[in-house]
C-alpha cells in the first residue's frame, strides 16, 4: 500500500485527506503547532496544553464515525466561561491531561472517532509562531500573523520561538513516505510554520518520496495578494533551500464572475505563471451549494474538492 | 434476567451500580434531576442544559470502558473558564446541544464508555429543588440545600418547580422491575427529588417488584443530625403515602472511633431503631485504603462497599 503524507494544518489539509481517506492508501497528516488563536489559543494559555484545533479538523477529516459524532467534536459552545470553545479541543485537552501526553491524546481521539490513518503533531514542543516585518514591527502568534494585512510589504523573517526540534514520529513518516503532499493552506500560518520545525526540512529533503505543491487557489488580502503559483512555490522553497517538488498541483476551474467579486475583500484568484512540465492543470473546485453560498464564511465560498483533488493527488500516486 | 431499578442520584448510587453491574442482572438507574451546583450549576445556568452531574456519575458506575475513559469523564478542569468543569458533563452537555436531547445525550455517552445496563433522567424537564423552612426561609435549588444546616429543624416543604411529569421511559421501568433499589444518598437533595416528579409516586405503589430502601451509613449535619433508621424509613414514606418497602437494608459494621471522630464535623453513624423483620443487618463498609485517607474529603472516608452491597441486594434478587 502506498504512502501518503500530508503535511500543513487548518482548513486546508481538510480537503485533501478527507478525499484520499477514500483510497486504499496509507495515509498520515503532519500538523503544524503553531496555531494560537481562538478557542485554541484559550486553550493553550489557560491550562498550558499544545494546541488542538489544526489537530482536531484533520482527525474529523480522517474519521470515519458517524455524523453525530463528527458533528459533536465540531461543535462550539455558545456561552459563558466555555463560549467559543469547540468540544473537540476540550477533548484532545482533557486526554493531555490526564494521559500527560498530546501524543496520546491525537491517537485516543483518532480512536473515538475511527479514524482512518494518522494525525502527528510536527513538535511536541510549545512554540509560538513570530514574524519580524520589513517595518521592523514584530508580530507575536500565528493569530496575529493571520490577520495581518501588511505581510504582503514584506518581511525579514519568520521562526518558532523556541526553534522546536521536530516529532520524531513525524520524521519517520516523511522518511517513509511514497508521496509527500504540501498544500493547500495558509502560506504563513498553516505551511511555513512546519518548516521551521529543526529536523524537518532535512527531512524533506532526504526523503526518496514524490513531492507534490497543492497550490492555494485564492490569494489572502495582505497576506499573499497577487501571488502567482510561482510565488508560492519560491516562498516554501526559500524555506525547504531548494525546489523539492516533483509535482505542482494547480486548479485551472474558474470561479464565477459573482463568486470572486464576493470573495474581493477576502482575497484575489491564485493565476499560474508557470511553464514547467511539473504543473498539472485540473479543475479542482467544490461545488457550491445553495445552503452554503448564506451560511458559509466568505473565504469557505471557493475552496477545494476533496474528491477532485484525491482523483488527482491519486493519478501521481498510480504512477509512482 | 432480574430487572433491577435503582433510584437516587449523585455519589450515593454509585457504589449500588458499581457493584451490581458484575452480576447478570438487567440494570437501570433512575436519576434525580434537581442538581444545580459546581459544573453542572454554571452549565445549567450558562447553556440551558440539564443537570449532567448526577447522571454522569451513574454512567461511570455502569462503565465497562479502560481506565483512561473513566478518568478522562471525571476529569476537571483547572483553570480559566474552564475550571471546575468536569469534562463527562461538557460531554452530556455538548451532546444534549447536538442532538436536541439530553436522554439522546446520555445514551450515547452509555455507548462511549461502554456501560451495562441503563441510565434514565427521572424527568427530562428543567427544575429547581426548593425548600421552605419552618423558620419561613426559602431555600432555592439543590445545592443551597445541600449546603443548608437548618434543615435538621424542620421544613414545611420541598418541591420541585415548576411540577414536572415524570420521564415516560422512567415509569417504565418501575413498571416492570423486578427489584426497585431506594438509596443510599442524601436524603432531601437525591432520593426525596426523584420522589417529587408527578407520576413517580404512583408508578412506585403500583410495581410489583420488591421494594429496598439502602439506609446510608452516616448522618448529614444540619441536615438529619441524630436520625436513626425509622427516621430515613418515615421521611421517604411521607413522600410516598404509604410504607412501600419489603427490606431495609442496614449497615452493621461500625467505622473504628478515630474515623467516626473524624467524620464527626460532617455527622454522626446512623443508628438501627427498627425491630422489623423487614431490615436486613449486613457489614456494608467500604476498606479504607491508606493513600484514600489522605486524598479523599471527609465524607467520603465512611462509605458503603460496592461489592458488599450488591452481595446483599443479590441474596434478595435470588429469593425473589
Amino acid at each position: 500500500m502506498k504512502k501518503i503524507v500530508v503535511i500543513g494544518g487548518g482548513t486546508g489539509n481538510f480537503a485533501v485527506l478527507k478525499g484520499l481517506k477514500n483510497y486504499d492508501v496509507d495515509l498520515s497528516a503532519i500538523v503544524s503547532m503553531a496555531d494560537d488563536g481562538g478557542s485554541t489559543g484559550i486553550l493553550r494559555d489557560e491550562l498550558g496544553v499544545l494546541p488542538p484545533g489544526d489537530v482536531r479538523q484533520c482527525l474529523v477529516a480522517l474519521s470515519d464515525s458517524s455524523r453525530l459524532m463528527r458533528s459533536l467534536i465540531n461543535y462550539r459552545f455558545e456561552n459563558g466561561g466555555l463560549g467559543g470553545h469547540s468540544f473537540g479541543n476540550l477533548l484532545l485537552s482533557a486526554l493531555e491531561k490526564v494521559t500527560g501526553s498530546f501524543e496520546k491524546a491525537v491517537e485516543e481521539t483518532g480512536k473515538i472517532l475511527n479514524i482512518k490513518g494518522k494525525v502527528i503533531p510536527v513538535t511536541t514542543h510549545q512554540v509560538r509562531l513570530k514574524m519580524i516585518l520589513n517595518n521592523r514591527r514584530i508580530l507575536e502568534g500565528e493569530s496575529e500573523i493571520y490577520l495581518s494585512k501588511e505581510i504582503d510589504q514584506g518581511y525579514k523573517s519568520i521562526y518558532l520561538e523556541p526553534y522546536p526540534k521536530a516529532n520524531p514520529h513525524a520524521l519517520n513518516e516523511i522518511a517513509n513516505a511514497d508521496l509527500i503532499v504540501v498544500g493547500p493552506g495558509g502560506l504563513h500560518t498553516s505551511l511555513i510554520p512546519n518548516l521551521l520545525v529543526e529536523g524537518l526540512v532535512d527531512g524533506l529533503r532526504g526523503s526518496q518520496a514524490k513531492k507534490t505543491f497543492v497550490v492555494n487557489l485564492m490569494n489572502r488580502k495582505g497576506q499573499t495578494t497577487g501571488f502567482r503559483v510561482s510565488h508560492y512555490l519560491s516562498e516554501i522553497n526559500r524555506f525547504v533551500g531548494e525546489d523539492i517538488f516533483d509535482y505542482i498541483l494547480v486548479n485551472n476551474q474558474k470561479p464565477s464572475q459573482k463568486l470572486i467579486d464576493v470573495y474581493a475583500e477576502e482575497g484575489d484568484l491564485v493565476e499560474n505563471d508557470l511553464q514547467d512540465e511539473r504543473v498539472l492543470l485540473a479543475p479542482l473546485l467544490g461545488e457550491l451549494k445553495e445552503q452554503q453560498s448564506v451560511d458559509f464564511l466568505k473565504r469557505n465560498l471557493i475552496r477545494h474538492d476533496p474528491k477532485k483533488l484525491a482523483h488527482e493527488l491519486m493519478k501521481i500516486v498510480n504512477h509512482l
